[in-house]
This record gives structure tokens, sequence and C-alpha cells, in this order.
């Protein structure tokens, strides 16, 4: 099977209000991918678009709007796929499967949302229909109280994680300084994150403002090409594993992030490589209790420990396994449907030694885990240069 | 390349409202397709739902909903794929490249939709998502506006076309009568197609309400395999091909359906078949006049002569190439998300020889072609029994 690489991208810096609109954003992103790919639009066999949207647009059926890059592409199939916060990781796993199928030589994978352009009522209401409505559609808080509702039990489970919670918005708030694309860039450190007061409110059950990820409106590109195709760089796919489990909590242990943690097992069996063989890691933290447990899901600590990874200082720059050395959602916002177009972006610049001020020495393996609603879509890259 | 066969389905039948959930929909459709392929749901290795929603449902992020049918299924990668109109083509699109990429040995594919949950004036509003909004947005008349534009344009090209239109509505309700899954099964009779009448006024522009497809509830799924699975039936994709036009109808020539035209050429080409070797075709009859252009752009007459194919009686049952004989769209019901598999299916059973009353005799290539908006998703699927 053809596993395909990425062979160049492109990456919007992500903003809390891009003037641009939904279509100038898709197409500003794929053709810079296109330029830094050095492939012409002509090459282009298939275009994948993530867009989440869910009443963020009012222009649904957008796949087609990425045709607008060039005449060139005039013809070419055009697919948006969607798999909520998940969505981006989803367009770049469909796009490796055209290629594996022979399909397509060279896929544009597109990730975009905007989500200022409705009222913040809303922004809350639309991230909801993400949760399984029937029952979760009247939690408080929009998506925050669905993660609230996980952090609460997990500390009744596990006890206070208060400390732990700080520190990694604290990391990836740090991190995100350094990361030119990240929306937030201000290293608000640990006590600021840890304590509830004005600046930092409680959001919902113990998660504070500075466990969640900001709105955002972005977009991310790249482009995937077949292994055997000249390129002047090529990021290669070890793993590329989708796990998607039921979308009803009550059907769950909420807490053990299932999906999540077979999502890595599969990859890691898949690469043929081991946790410890990771360089960096991005991975899906919407709301700092998030990254916590992925901690325990991906494997780093065993379930009911994931303070220990942050608080050793493991997944710091610098530690054993720097997770989100991006800034991820927290620092660098979270468009829903870019969010997983930019965590391969961004894994991508780590291995060809290009994200400046956040690059991690020598990069070699980078894994890259995004997430669908409560650990609903699971998706689990693991990319490794290979030219 | 490994094309991948149907070896089963299920139909529920199209109504004006369903009063199960899109759930119950969903899971209904796809229980009854993986009992029908004698298909296990641990031998499933993938699952693509095909759904619209643009404003129609208040749950969005769909996909793991399928996971519902069985605890089998838990665990297993399921996307959501989208392409408006023709988002039903596209999940099964996907599913044979899941198959073709050797990621996937047995795929489930579940098209739905649920329209009758919103007050009829958000109908409109919402497939008018599926337009170029920024210029097509405010037509009058939702969706039915814009196709009553491409009639009138089509009128002032080629000249009136009402006896045609009336000749298409007319012949798809008569068929309609035959399957016991349509929506509407009454014989209107052409006289009633032609007249402007109490029952019959104009909707938009030159079209009237029967020249419009109706509202609908529905659901359908098949199960795709790889060539090589045992079954006890086969249906083999001699061709499976998409093509997207610009959204923007202002940077097209909107009565040639270009990519409609391209879909069909590439097709033909890919299985090797002259378009006089269909048995059949189920093509998109959204509107009356969609269908058609759909003759011309197919290649069955030369353009601005659609009306020949229906005045000649070729398209009818029992003419050269019977045209939606399950009565199309337009007898049958467009529940969006799910139009495309339907197509799917009962081109199946057609060659399957379980089509019961709307049997066209000895069928043995089948031609689908489901369109996405005004002519920008295309996607062409011909079909062949091979068991």
């Amino acid at each position: 099977m053809e596993k395909g690489v990425i062979i160049g991208w492109h990456h919007l810096p992500f903003v809390k209000e891009d003037a641009r609109s939904l279509e100038e954003m898709i197409v500003a992103a794929g053709t810079q991918a296109l330029d830094h790919a050095g492939v012409g639009p002509e090459e282009i066999d298939a275009v994948y678009l993530g867009h989440f949207n869910a009443g963020f647009s009012t222009q649904d059926f957008p796949a087609s709007l990425a045709l607008g890059i060039d005449p060139a592409l005039r013809f070419k199939p055009a697919t948006r796929v969607e798999n909520a916060c998940a969505t981006g990781s989803a367009a770049v796993h469909q796009g490796l499967q055209a290629i594996a199928a022979g399909k397509a030589r060279h896929v544009l994978v597109i990730g975009a949302e905007q989500m200022s352009r409705v009222p913040p009522k809303e922004v809350g209401a639309n991230l909801l229909k993400a949760s399984y409505v029937a029952e979760e559609g009247s939690i408080p808080g929009g998506f925050a109280g669905v993660f609230g509702r996980i952090a609460e039990l997990y500390f009744q489970r596990y006890g206070d994680q208060t400390e732990a919670l700080a520190a990694i918005a604290a990391k990836n708030h740090k991190n995100g300084v350094a990361n030119p694309l990240a929306q937030m860039r201000k290293d608000l450190g640990r006590d600021f994150c840890r304590a509830v007061s004005e600046k930092n409110p409680l959001v919902a059950g113990p998660l504070k403002r500075t466990d969640c990820s900001p709105v955002s409106d972005g977009a991310a590109a790249l482009v995937l090409a077949a292994g055997d195709v000249a390129a002047t760089r090529a990021i290669a796919f070890r793993a590329a594993v989708q796990v998607n489990d039921y979308l009803p909590m009550s059907k769950r242990d909420i807490l053990a992030f299932d999906g999540c943690r077979l999502a890595w097992r599969k990859a890691l069996a898949e690469a043929g490589a081991a946790l410890s063989d990771l360089s960096l890691t991005e991975t899906h933290d919407c709301f700092t209790i998030a990254e916590l447990i992925e901690y325990e899901a991906m494997g780093l600590v065993p379930a009911g420990q994931g303070a220990r990874a942050i608080l050793d200082g493991v997944t710091e720059m610098g530690g054993k396994l720097p997770v989100n050395p991006s800034g991820g959602l927290k620092a660098k916002g979270h468009p829903i449907g870019a969010t997983g177009v930019s965590m391969h972006v961004l894994a991508a610049m780590q291995l060809d030694g290009t994200a400046g001020d956040f690059q991690v020495k020598d990069a070699e393996l980078a894994g890259i885990f995004n997430m669908g609603g409560s650990a609903v879509a699971n998706y689990v890259s693991i990319l490794e240069r290979v030219k």
C-alpha cells in the first residue's frame, strides 16, 4: 500500500478575527501550500476540505471553493469531510487514502474554519452540536461544559488536578510565544493559570479560562504525494490510524479515552515504534484536562497519573517528550476544521527543521493526536522525514 | 486497483415525515443492509456516512451514530462526507476508495437526511446554503429559485420546454407508482403536470410544483466489499468518477452542465462502454429541467435537444434508455444525504433482478448520475452484476 508523503504546506496565522472570507482563507492557504510544495495545480488529482461548520458559516457545500485557487483545478474531485474537531485529520487521512487507492498522485488537503462571524453565544451552541445532543445537548457552557464534567469526574476519581492543569496551560502558553502562527503569544505563567481571578474566571466545573482553547479563525493546507514523486522535501507517514468510539458519553468510561488509547497503540504498532522513539507530539488540548488524560491514553504514564508527565517536566520543551511545542490548541487557537491539518503542518515543520523558535532539536519522529468530541473521533499520525 | 463491489443494501421508504430520529433511521438502514449482505458487523472495516445537514438537524458530527448498530462496530473508523445533494455518492465513492487503498475489506455506507424537523421556510434557506451564497444566496424561492433561473435561461436559448418538462414529471411520477420505497406514488399524468393550477402552482420561473422533487426524510445503506470476498451477490463498479466544477454559476455556462458531461465521458471510458450499452440510468432530477439538461450532458441527445429524449419516448420505461425507473427524486423524494446511496441501491436492485414492479427487463448495466448544487459536484457510477 502506497502511504503517501507530505511535500509542502502552508499555515495562515490563527487569529481571533480574520478579515478575509472563509473562501479567501481556503484559497490563500491552498495557493501557498502548492507553492511551497513546488506543485502546479494541474498536477493535483484530488482536493479534500476539512470543514466543520455546524452553523459557523452560511456557506455549506464548501469543497468546490478550493477550485478557485487556479483554473487548472476546475473539474478535479473535491470532497468535504467532517469528524468534529478532528475534521482536519479526517481530510488528511482521506487524502492519504486517495493516494493509497491509486486514484491520486498529488492531493491538496485544506482545513478551514471561521468562528468569529457568529455572535459569542452561538459559538457554544454550534460546538455543542458535536456532543451527543439527545443526552448532552443541554449541558451548560457549551463544549466547555462537556469537558468541565470530565474534569470533575477525573478530580473525583483521582484527586484534585489544579496544579497539573495550570502547568499544562502554562507550558502551552509559553511554547506558543515562540510560534508566530499562534493566536495567543503570551507567557501567562503557572501562577496566573492556577488562580481563579477576574481575568481567569471559572468557565465550567473546575476549568478556568486558561484551561480552554480560544475561538479562532484559521486555515492550513498541505500537499500529499505518492512516495515516488520527485519533491524537494518529503515527510512520510509511518502510521495513520483512525478509531471512532460511541458518540454518547453514557456508553463509555469517559475518563479512559479508549479510542485515543487504541489509536495510539495501533499507530505505534503500524510504525514499528515505541512512544519513547518520538521526538515530539502535537496532541489535542482543546481543554487542559484533555491533554492530561491523553498523556495516559498514549501510554506516557499509567491511568490517573497524567499529572506526573507535566509536573516531572516530561512534556515540557527539553523534556523527554515535548508535547505541543507549537503551543497546542491552547495558545495556537482552535479553528475546528483547520486544527488537524495545522497539527500535521506543525509536526512536518519540526521534522523539516524549519520550526524556527519552537523547533525541537534533532526532531526525527513526530506523533499527532487529533480528537473529535470527547474522544469520539480519534486520529493518530506518526510522521518521519524521509527527504 | 481493487474496485469494490456492492454485496447488500437496504432502503427505508422515503416519506414526508419519518417518526424516527435521524439516529434511528441511520441504525435501521445500516442494520438491515448488513443483514441483506450477510455480513457481520465485526467484518466491517470502515463506515462512511453521507449527511448534508446545513441546519436540518441539531446533531452535527453524526458519523459515529452508525456505531450504535452493533457493539462490534465500536472503534471502527467512521467518517462523514458531504458534497451537497451528491453527498450520498460521495460516501459511496469514499467507501470504494477505502477498499481500493487496501484499508478495508468491507465498508458500510449509509446516507441519511431528515428534512421534516425544521419549519418549511427554513428548508429553502438550508438548501440555499449549497448555492454560492456570496452571489446566489438571496435568490428567491430557495434552491428552486436557482433551477428556476436555469430553466428561464434554457427557455431563452432553446425555446419553451413546457411540454418536455411536463413529460419528464409525468414519466417519473408514473414510474414511482411501481416503487414501494417512493414517497409519492400517484400517476399524475402529463396534463396535470403541464397546466398551472391551484394544485400545481408556479414555484420559481417556469417551474411548477410538479417540476420539483419533494422534501423528504429517508436513509439508505449498502455494504461494499473487495471483489474477492465471498458473497451471495455482487454488483461491480465498472466505473466510479467524480468531477467538481466551480461553485459560482457566474463562472460557468450554466446550461452546459460541463461537470456532468465530463463525468459521464470519463465514466464510460473507464467502463469501456457506450451509453447505448446501458440498460437504465438513475439520474439526478431534483428539478425536471435538470433531467432534461442531463440527457444532453450524458450524450443521449445534442445540446438544446433534451426534449427529444423524453418526447420520443427514449427515456420512458420500455424506451431505449429508461431513465429513473425508480421514479427518480421527483417521485421517490430527495432526502439530501440519502439520495446518492438510494440511487446506487435502486440500480443494484435492477441488476439483481429484484426491483419488483419497477424492474427493467434484463437489466445488465446501469448508470447513475448524482449531482450536488447546479452541476457542481458530479458523480457517475456504472454498475454491472457479476454475481
